[in-house]
Order: C-alpha cells, then sequence, then structure tokens
C-alpha cells in the first residue's frame, strides 16, 4: 500500500509519535528499558495489529517487523532522554494530532481494500488510530483517553466517515484519503488549541413514573 | 445460522441490551456522544468478536454489520435518554439476564458447527455472553463483573455445558439450545431475585507446615 | 512439536503452574469456583492464545483441549486449598520461574517454524511467557507485572533472543532452546534470590530551553 517514499515516511513518523507517547507512561511509572520496550510496542503497533486481527490478513509487523524494530529502537533512546521530551508535552500533542489522523486514515483505507461495509471500515480507521492509546492507558493503569471527554475518538471517526463517503462517490483514493486526514487534524487541532469538547452526557434525575 | 424472524429478533434484542448496558457506563462517566458509541459497541459485539478470532472464522459483524449498527443506533438514542433507562435498573437486568442466555447458547451453538470439542464450545459460550460486560468493565474503569461473586459467568457456563451435553446426546439442537437457554435464565433469574452467589473462596491461615 | 514425554510433561507443568498464579488471584478476590476457573484459565493458556491468533495458526486448545481442563481442574483443586497454597509463595515464585522460560522458549521455537523474522520471535516468546499474567492482573485489577521494575519481561526477552541468535548461527533447536531457557532461569532466578532489578528511569526536570 505505502509505496511512495513520503508516505513511507508518514507512516514511520506517525508509529514513532505513538511509540514515544507510550514510552512516556513507562518514563513515568519509572520502569527499565524493557518496560520502556513493551509500552512502546503495544502502543505503537496494537491500533493496527488488532485491525488487521479482525479484518483476518497477515498482522503487518509479522510479514514486515520494521515498524515494530522502529518502537523498540525509540523505546531504548527515551529510557535515556524520555526527561528532555517530557518538557515538550505541547510538541508531543502535535505530533499525535498528526499520528491520529494518519493511522486513522490509512485503516480505513486498508479496510477498504478488503472490500468491507463503509460503516466496517470507518470502525477500523477508529481502531487503528486509538486502541494503541487505550492499550496503553489500561495497561499503564492511566485514566484512559476513552474516558475523557476530549476531541479525540471523535475526530478519527468523523475523518474515517469523510474518507469513506468521499470515495464511494467516486473521487480517487488521494482526494479521499487528503480529506479524511485533513479533516481529522483540523477537528483534534481546534481541540488542542481550544479545549473544545462536545456535550457530554449530563446526569438527570429520571421522571417519576410510577 | 439465523434465519427464523423469531431467532432474528432475540438475536437483536440480546445485541440491543448488551449495548445499552455499555452505554450506561459511558453515561455514569458522562462522555459524549462518540463515547457511547463506544462503550455501547464493545459491549454489543465484543464477546462474539472474540470467539470468532478464536474459532478462526470471520468476524459476524465484519461480514455483517447490522449488529455494529444497532450498537451505534441505541448509544446516539441513549446519549439523550439514558436518564430515562438508568431509572429502570431493574428491567435492564432483567434483559441482560435474557442477553446473557441468548449470547451464550449462540455462542456454543456457533462453535459446535465448527467441529470443536464439547469443553471449547461451553468455553465459547462463556465467553459469547459475558466477554462484551468484562471489556466494558475493564475500559470502563468499574468494578468488574468477574470480580463479583454473582451468579453470572457460572449461569453461562452451566448453560453452555447442559447445551452440550444434551447435544451430544443426539438430542436435536432445538431440544438442546433450549434447555440450555432455560437453564441460563432461570440461574441468572434466581440470583437477580434472591441474591444467591456460590459460596467463594474464605482465606484462612496456611497450617503450619515447617 | 512436543512429542518427547519429558517435554510434555513440562509443558503441562508450565500451564499448572501459571493457572495457579492466576487461581491465587480469584483466592484473594474470595470468587467462587467459576472465578477461579476463569482466572486459571486466562493466565494459563492466555499468552499461547494471542501469540497463535498473532500468527495465524490454529489455538493451540482449541485444536486439544488438554491444556485448557488442566487449567480448569487446577482452579477446582485450588478453589479448597488455596490457604495451603499461598503459604508457599517462595515455591510458586521459582515454579513460575520454570513456567517463564519454558513458555518463552517454546513460543520462541513455534515463532521459528513459522519463518517468521528473528525479532518477531522474539516477541512471540515475550508474549508466550508474560501475557496470560498481564491478563491476570489486568482483569485482576492489581498490580501489573509490567509496571514494577521486577527482571521479567527482561528474563523472558533476553533468553528469547538466545534461543533466535543460536538458531540463526547454525546450532540444534535443542541447543538453542536449552541455552535460552537456562538464561531465563538463571536470570528471573537471580532477581528472585537477589532482588534484582536493571536500573529504571528516573524522573528529572527537563532542560531549560526556551
Amino acid at each position: 500500500m505505502i509505496d511512495h517514499p513520503l508516505l513511507f515516511a508518514a507512516d514511520a513518523l506517525a508509529t514513532l509519535v505513538f511509540a514515544t507517547t507510550g514510552a512516556l507512561v513507562a518514563s513515568r511509572k519509572e520502569l527499565d528499558v524493557f518496560g520502556f520496550m513493551w509500552f512502546a510496542a503495544i502502543t505503537g503497533v496494537g491500533g493496527g495489529t488488532l485491525r488487521d486481527l479482525l479484518l483476518d490478513v497477515p498482522v503487518f509487523w509479522i510479514e514486515n517487523p520494521f515498524p515494530l524494530a522502529l518502537c523498540l529502537g525509540i523505546a531504548v533512546v527515551l529510557h535515556f532522554t524520555a526527561h528532555l521530551v517530557q518538557s515538550r508535552m505541547v510538541l508531543i500533542l502535535w505530533l499525535d494530532c498528526f499520528g491520529l489522523g494518519f493511522a486513522a486514515i490509512a485503516g480505513t483505507l486498508k479496510a477498504l481494500d478488503q472490500g468491507v461495509a463503509g460503516l466496517v471500515a470507518v470502525i477500523m480507521g477508529v481502531f487503528s488510530g486509538t486502541v494503541g492509546g487505550i492499550l496503553r492507558d489500561t495497561l499503564g493503569q492511566e485514566p484512559s483517553i476513552i474516558l475523557r471527554r476530549e476531541i479525540y475518538v471523535t475526530a478519527a471517526a468523523l475523518g474515517a466517515s469523510a474518507t469513506v463517503l468521499i470515495a464511494a462517490a467516486g473521487e480517487s483514493r488521494l482526494a479521499a484519503a487528503a480529506t479524511g486526514f485533513a479533516l481529522v487534524f483540523a477537528l483534534r487541532g481546534a481541540a488542542l488549541l481550544r479545549n473544545l469538547t462536545l456535550p457530554g452526557f449530563r446526569s438527570r434525575k429520571g421522571r417519576d413514573y410510577p
């Protein structure tokens, strides 16, 4: 799927960013270098792994372990330099915003290539972009991104939906992907800049039916 | 497997009930509508998804996304009406009792259709009925059904075992399924009505061997 | 893969030990006998299950449910005798040390048999040895082995790496496996005896770049 050098670089960057957010959890728990590798790997490749298992295609890092090697490599580097990175959380958040968009749209396209229904392709996009982070938070016993009302899953879902709709309308893959990516990036970026959230469910008393 | 209209309706109802219990976790966390969808989907289709992955058959909602669409639809509805539903927990518990029985027995039959050993079919029934709820509780960071001593896993396991034994004895699928379902429903229902539990392990001091 | 009676016995012992650590979580939570079975099963077969799903080979306990039956059997026994076992934690830790080594190296060899890259085989070995325990701790809502700085994942990773390197150097499977197992056992055993840990990441203030 990824044969253009620019796409290859973007894919590697998205993996590195996710792996970095995983390694930073390991740094907060003050783990050893193998703990850094563990968290970097599950965060970096976890979402795509679930997508491939569900689609019943070969798991991407088993076919070609390069993304896995990237995760392990950045984990070793960060074991010695995490304190430098921690002081740059704003940069990390913006890189993660890029990673979310790239992973979600790439996952959507991979699912469409398998001929699944549009709704399923959207779900695969959402999983590709968010499951790594959810595994990271669950295994790291930190508050999960899925339990915050930030626009995160939302951005992935809307961007993936745009990609599916535009592709279904007969536009080129490139147009569909670019629009979807731009939408994820814009929504998540707006949330970062302005602290935007969707309205949450507000607990109310039920009406007193008898 | 499901071609009779009544079975189709029962399957849809079981999915809706599980999805509802997922959406109610999202409501307690005061999440946005995409958070409702997430929890409704993993609770509604999580157990059957693991069953299909383990059996190496196509994941049911990827072949036909109707159950997934049901989960997402009820999530949107509940985002606006959860306060009405929360005040009806007793009804929910009984519907969940029905959903547990239906999912456990349908999962057992699907596994038997793959020609697995009886013990494996029972496990698949238990997974189909309970894994959605366990994912819901783990990702929602709530006390897990698996850590309570309620009769829940127990009911699924005994009902699935009954189905396997009756089918092995040469009785019809329908008789096996109906008996298994009745057993799950009766056990879980008795637990709801009477607060029944099995005896739990009680911590004692070990004997003082040297 | 396992046709020698001694290997068969070692495999059964490794499964029993993992299942025992799972049942002990159930005993600390004072669960009923089905709760014991649940935790024994996910701990005993969880790691190998994920390995088989990722490698896209039939899940081992679905092909032959004997290891699953072992887990369920020991769970029933421990539901009545856990207090005797709890007072022997040192013995359990050493048996677990054996189980870790056996599972990690057996998982590595199974992955190599599928022709995957060496790095992937190492990861499969680590997963086989540790994922059961991580599922146990996550679902049991206990502090996870992955969040402690004990030498555990580390031992599995280094032993699996040794096995891959020795096999790649053209030595026999037996030599590769024996060396890898000895390394896991020695590292984990040294950690048990001496409370060894690798240096963890220490939080420091980032340098004040502008």
